[in-house]
């Protein structure tokens, strides 16, 4: 039985103007991504534009929304860098807040990586951390970090781990690999990085899902868990898949993260909330005044 | 005129067993390199593994080599991370101990990143930076970064920062591109990232190079660049040119960075310095068995 399931909202980060982190406005959204039923915030992923803060940012903002009153066990936050010793930093400061499940990226500078070379890394990062606590969720998304994490990989680390690694983020986004996951590892939870493979995912022995539009559709995406498997829900599942499925369709329309920002942006009457940090470029008015009818065609579609 | 002319070493990284930096090795080596005759080293760049070291580890190397009495206008070290607080800080860390060269990546998480998106990027580096003294070399570096920088962006920084963008690396193995830079922007000092091109850039109005190999051939690296024009020098020229591609031949029969370790660690008889961070993977005795007598038929077809 895998330990973690449910579907967690890889949380967008809010900027200030001048590009530092709005704590206010952080802690306001991971509360109502709770409200909205999602089972937890993994803040700061790739859509949360981790890798642009400092360390010392990210520990800052992780400490905001538990003193802001979010509750330690419904945060996943990112842990992993490519200096280990930073790793092992983050992950210990977040256990400090008894935040005790993290998303662990592999070290993501050099590509071609070898499977000893990451089994050696998270070994290191795991024996350097050595809390009995900790829940990491490893971190497979190689369209963006380049550096895939082989199934070998994960057996290798569940069997020298088998406490400690409780699951994979599947940001690939084929089906395929999520599958062979649930089949190869029972007690691994695999949860799907891409919305519209929540479903599929739960009808093969997946655990849940991270996802981008759950910014916006945490309620969706709670049914979808929630009732998949009910025959006498298959309508509701069917109408929340439909809308989830078009809000990343309306996410794609432009640079995806910059968007989903623009759309919370929407959702909170809160324009600041589309600014990103370089290498991240906010959406240009021009293109906001186009998403709006395609945002007002999903409500009207596919209403929440 | 371009201002940062020579040959500079992508310097290697010794750690200790417990893959802490070797200080005291990474002071004795970068001597040794300027004895070598280059005209600097370029510590902590994608050689170095600088990714694989915090930022507290990095800014302590810089101040071990400076602190051991190499001079700083003879270092050029790596200062670009994907979060920009951190380029800063690390930049102006180098400026505080008199260290005005540094290359800088541009942030590389997300791939696929625009032109706008590392304009502002490195815009907000430099404005955050604020300091005269600095001269950045742009690092360019697709194989690993993923984050290629195009000649537009290039055009565009150098047009808002005239006196501080001194100089691009180019480690994308393209010639053309390199001398496509040479033509269209006189002022910049072009550095090729791969051995085997210093000549044939030389030739054509590069400034130099920051490579590998000059972890074991500085002395004939300096030979191409002193003496290429010169047509009573050109059979030793074309001799240190071939032990210069050997070498880089030798270093590309196993995994490249480990490789190079493993040279420097028979030039100096110190087996540790074949040690690596992961997710780098140290050679295994069988390859560094293997790599001996490689390195015994460069010596002999081309003595140094």
């Amino acid at each position: 039985m895998s330990s973690i399931k449910g579907v967690f909202s890889a949380a967008a980060t809010p900027v200030n103007a001048d590009l530092s982190p709005d704590h206010g406005a952080l802690v306001a959204h991971s509360k109502q991504l709770l409200a909205d039923g999602l089972h937890g915030v993994a803040l700061l992923g790739s859509t949360g534009e981790a890798n642009s803060f400092s360390s010392a940012e990210r520990m800052a903002m992780l400490e905001a929304v538990v003193k802001g009153g979010v509750p330690a066990d419904a945060l996943l936050p990112g842990t992993g860098l490519c200096a280990l010793p930073e790793t092992i930093a983050l992950t210990r400061h977040a256990l400090s807040l008894g935040v005790t499940k993290v998303v662990m990226l592999p070290p993501f500078y050099y590509k071609g990586a070898s499977d000893q070379g990451l089994y050696d890394a998270y070994s290191h990062v795991l024996d350097g951390i050595a809390d009995d606590r900790l829940q990491v969720i490893l971190y497979h998304i190689p369209p963006i970090s380049q550096v895939p994490l082989s199934h070998d990989l994960i057996g290798r680390l569940l069997e020298k781990y088998p406490r400690t690694i409780a699951g994979v983020k599947d940001s690939g986004g084929a089906l395929d690999n999520m599958v062979g996951m649930t089949k190869r590892f029972p007690t691994l939870s695999v949860l799907a990085g891409a919305d519209p493979l929540l479903l599929p995912l739960l009808q093969q022995g997946g655990a849940g899902c991270i996802t981008a539009t759950s910014n916006l559709a945490g309620k969706q995406l709670r049914t979808v868990f929630d009732k998949f498997a009910d025959p006498s829900a298959a309508a509701a599942v069917e109408a929340a898949q439909k809308r989830i499925v078009a809000l990343r369709e309306a996410s794609n329309s432009f640079p995806q993260i910059p968007t989903i920002k623009a759309m919370v942006a929407r959702r909170y009457g809160a324009a600041s909330w589309a600014n990103t940090r370089p290498p991240l470029v906010r959406l240009t008015d021009e293109q906001i005044g186009k998403l709006g009818p395609i945002l007002d065609q999903v409500d009207v579609d596919f209403p929440g």
